[in-house]
């Protein structure tokens, strides 16, 4: 391990038949519609007051503040995606809008350091005062994340400057020392971006200061209810009940002793991605433990197939080993984008396939469903079973939508998708002495460093529809190093050809890589191609909201029904055991990912339905009928309809 | 129609081998138990305080009202209940007891008749500002019940008179007329006490109070709106939305309006029971179409094979039609206590089985799952699904218990069970001109009047094991009247033997009935014997919760399985469609109901699962189980474990 960000692997160009448009719709729709909202210039939206907020504090303009507690935090997340979109390609003008934000946000900092529009303009005197709800911490995370993504991209240190002032600030009111404040935020983040400043400044006062914030979390006597009888037990949130339910802010444990994922998923894949970070940076054995115990716990029994996380709406939160409701699912967008963010951190401290299935497997279905196919609309909530027609009178589902949205009051999921995408380039490959590692597959040319050599690998992916990569490998002169190329979960075989050599292969290294070790000469190419055939996958026989259901997917794709191609009751299709798969041309939508089109049933009542609602003489008949998956991630693109990830497969037996 | 209540069909003694049990339960455990809960004297119970309040008000004591804003209730109903059980057996102690509470309840009176703990101690001046949330009409519909009750038991006129007082004040403040409030209550209860008050004293003016509380409800400008705004925009229950959820209270339309059963269940069936009074009192086609409309929406869309009603927590209330999720069931005790009132209602105005049909599913399965076999344990909620190792993580279920409970500080449920119960006898007949209607089978002897002549009909029934009851007829001399008998609407074919001649029937009338019309002789007997094999039922095809599954049901009882017979994972049990039933000797728990028990199949992975949550390499096989079956009104009486209503069937396609 370096000081330096070790997941990094060089400068990165994505020119890939699926990604890129992605990448496009973040470049030329998302960041400009984030930059009108913040800016209060969407009409029809609610205002946003973000940038205004920061006008006021800086004395350019006269008001009062607006919004969330965490409003900065929007300000911050858009600099941070723009720093990304910088770093793949030059935008000057781009470029002098941030610069212009930044002298806003510099302007607005108080002497001392301290940045947060909310209590500078609101409550000003009451810094520091409720931790357990205000979010202080967290806008402070965020635009620490800004400042180390906008100096990795322009080299410019002004905002970097101006956050390590604020850290240093925090640094001397935090801690465990009489006299400081033994606290920490009740949204987890300030954690995992403490230490991204000490890998843009080497200063390791901020790894020291992110490792006592992990540290003191869950300590006794509880900080967040002593907080609260000092401030007179007011509440910000009294609807919620952030300051006494401690496994929602995963502080009813010290984080070592944690065994389960409890507790709203963001804020966990928060923590866990700051103390795999820690336990990456000062060889924290005990702590490398509860990471993977906490990663265990997510991924082998409380994840949904989709990469979801979240059982239920209440706390935005995990309920129960095994317990995955498809209908009643949380599922939120930005829970899965911080999943990925724990498992890349994951894959440098305990090399195994694994954490890249899992990256992939949320990336490919509940991130990119998150957004509509034109970029413009998101979902929050990404259930894997709607019925339109209980929406809005059945309020167990007041969390569910059918249709995305065009932008939150608590705009959360579509900033975060949109960094994670302008950034996608960081989880393509990671480095590690002199192995490089091929994690996600998808095409771009990108210039790193394995065993001290210069190296460019140029990728030509036709991964998501054919299964097929094909690498060239162009060292500065030829060199020994290891291409470790994922085996990904879900494929069984996959053919291989270096130089025009083929091999056969059946599975990689224990550890799901495929290891090709060798003296490499400029030009080198490596092909693989996954088999991907339509898998039947079943649910572990404990989770019993799938049980002897059966969901479809290909390569990373989860598939789904939904009614704009089966007619609606979806409940009433069957998939019986034997029936075959077609791969149909995919529409216009899909991207080109082919549809599955597979010969099923649907049950029907025999007979007339006799009055009533229940009914002994009720025999089900059922009829031929072809079914049609589509792509998950692509679902409610074509209006408002019932879908469903999930079908009941029919035995043979 | 006569002014008397048309309903009671004499004196009636209950001797039957299952309800005889339920009623000792109500005179010796729970109508004594909630005599010591009202006057606070349950150890380790939150005090009541609800007899406490009353001698506050008349001035016996010093101290402030404690409790719920509906407080007052608990002691109508227990005095309600006390009624019952007087009507049916002397009880001199009992008696006195209820009078010295009458005593105190007329001396808390105010001069002009007002009756409120609350307002009275803790709000004065502030009476008749809050109808939306604060249950003042509501409270008084109660008590005039128990005072129409306790007049019709002991022929005592000192409450009724107070009730009557109480009655005529409201009827000055609220009504139609300029300066009187156009008001009604958030809680419909008061507008069935009214007819009953009418019924009672032949003032018609309480038939036209209680008509103008059921017309008023819903006119625009909106009642709830307009008295928020002139009380300053304050809330009594700042966590609901009784105020400005019209739906909730059903004040969303005028109620000839209503088409389907909206918002919370109870409230609805209390409201179409006056509703149906008013129609049969005052020959209204308009009111009695509106009925209809809300009985055919509640059993023929929205109510549970149980009888239950009310698909989710929030807001105790109804969803969208044919949404009927098992494991979410609110299906509240007291909403099927007033769906039985609603339906015997019905029955007096539109002769047909079908509502004594839906009567029994109600009675015979939720109301008395609602508590435990020994009377001191109740449930609130009744779900037809429950899995204990996710409450209390989940938090949808947050509402279901896998354990009754011991008492509720809103104890609304416990003693409505009472005063069904010990009413009972209320509901087993009707008379009608020159018919007397058997409705409900239970044993006992009742003396009536059919066609001018007094009648004794003795029951001897074993109706709920056997399918048989018997009666003997016995006119002070003979005459010539109808009997029928309601032809259950699960049994396909029964025997009757009339004076020891046999006849097969297939079914009654198109109404449902088996009418027999002759000369009764004093000592005449009646035979039947309902054929009651075990029925596979199915759910309305809409149900997408029920498709193609199956429930038990046996004469009036559904069934359900259990952890306690079945294991754990009743999900992996399934029905084949060909296998077949044998009864089983009833335990002690079950009162002499057979078990059902039939071969079925658990599926079980037929591989040990790999590590993971999902896989394709995972089949399932099958092993034989044997199915054990319960009524369901006797799950969990023996600890906390799994239940569910509904298999999944296992076609022999």
């Amino acid at each position: 391990m370096t000081k330096t960000d070790s997941t990094r692997a060089g400068h990165i160009q994505i020119r890939d038949p699926f990604w890129s448009e992605y990448i496009r719709l973040v470049r030329e729709v998302m960041v400009p519609y984030q930059w009108k909202a913040i800016n209060d210039l969407v009409e029809g939206a609610e205002p946003s007051h973000a940038i205004r907020n920061f006008k006021i504090a800086a004395g350019r303009e006269e008001g009062e503040f607006y919004g969330m507690v965490f409003q900065d935090s929007d300000v911050a997340k858009w600099l941070e995606a723009v720093a990304y979109l910088l770093e793949t390609k030059g935008d000057p003008e781009l470029e002098g809008i941030a610069d212009d934000v930044i002298d806003l946000v510099v302007q607005a900092q108080r002497e001392d350091g301290y940045m947060n529009t909310y209590f500078m303009l609101k409550e000003p005197g009451k810094e520091w005062s409720d931790l357990a709800e205000c979010h202080e911490l967290y806008c402070a995370g965020h635009m620490i994340e800004a400042a180390t993504a906008y100096y990795r991209a322009t080299g410019k240190r002004k905002l970097l400057d101006a956050v390590c002032r604020f850290a240093d600030y925090i640094d001397l009111v935090f801690g465990t020392e009489p006299g400081k404040l033994h606290g920490y935020d009740g949204h987890q983040e300030i954690e995992l971006a403490l230490v991204k400043l000490y890998h843009a400044t080497g200063n390791e006062k901020y790894l020291e200061l992110s490792r006592y914030f992990l540290e003191q979390r869950g300590q006794q006597p509880h900080f967040f209810e002593q907080e609260w009888e000092k401030r007179g037990r007011t509440l910000h949130f009294p609807q919620l009940s952030m300051v006494h339910d401690h496994e929602y802010s995963q502080s009813h444990l010290p984080v070592r002793e944690q065994t389960s994922a409890e507790g709203h998923a963001v804020r966990l894949v928060y923590m866990c991605t700051a103390m795999a970070d820690i336990a990456a940076e000062t060889k924290d054995a005990g702590m490398l433990a509860a990471c993977r115990k906490l990663w265990d716990n997510i991924v082998n029994k409380r994840m949904y197939i989709t990469g979801g996380i979240g059982s239920m709406e209440q706390g935005e939160s995990f309920t129960a080993d095994y317990d995955l409701p498809a209908d009643l699912a949380y599922a939120e967008t930005c829970a899965s984008v911080g999943l990925i963010f724990f498992a890349r951190r994951m894959l440098q401290l305990h090399r195994n396939s694994e954490y890249a299935d899992v990256m992939e497997r949320a990336l490919y279905n509940t991130v990119i469903s998150g957004m509509s196919l034109d970029g413009t609309r998101f979902f929050y909530v990404n259930p894997l079973e709607v019925y339109p027609e209980v929406l809005g009178k059945n309020k167990n589902y007041n969390h569910v939508k059918a249709e995305r949205q065009g932008w939150f009051s608590c705009a959360c999921c579509p900033p975060n998708v949109a960094r994670l995408l302008a950034s996608l380039g960081d989880y393509m490959y990671s480095a590690e002495a002199d192995t490089l590692y091929a994690e996600l597959y998808i095409g771009g040319r990108v210039e790193t460093v394995v065993a001290g050599m210069g190296v460019v690998i140029e990728q030509h992916s036709d991964y998501v529809s054919e299964g097929r990569v094909r690498f060239e490998v162009t060292p500065e002169q030829s060199a020994e190093f290891t291409l470790a190329l994922r085996m990904p979960g879900w494929c069984d075989t996959a053919r291989l050809t270096v130089d025009g050599k083929h091999r056969q292969l059946s599975s990689g290294d224990s550890d799901g890589y495929i290891r090709l070790t060798r003296m490499w000469q400029p030009g080198d190419t490596v092909e693989l191609c996954f088999d991907m055939p339509v898998k039947r996958m079943k649910g572990h026989p404990l989770i019993r909201q799938t049980f002897s259901k059966v969901a479809l997917q290909r390569g990373p794709f989860v598939y789904c029904l939904e009614e704009a191609d089966n007619s609606a009751r979806l409940y009433q299709l069957r998939l019986p055991e034997e029936s075959e798969f077609i791969l149909t041309e995919a529409e216009g939508v899909l991207h080109g990912i082919p549809m599955i089109t597979v010969s099923g049933k649907r049950l029907k009542s025999a007979a007339a339905w006799v009055e009533g609602l229940y009914s002994s003489d009720a025999a089900l008949a059922s009829e031929q009928a072809e079914l049609k998956f589509i792509p998950y991630f692509a679902w409610a693109n074509r209006g408002v309809g019932e879908m469903s990830v999930w079908i009941e497969e029919e035995a043979k037996r």
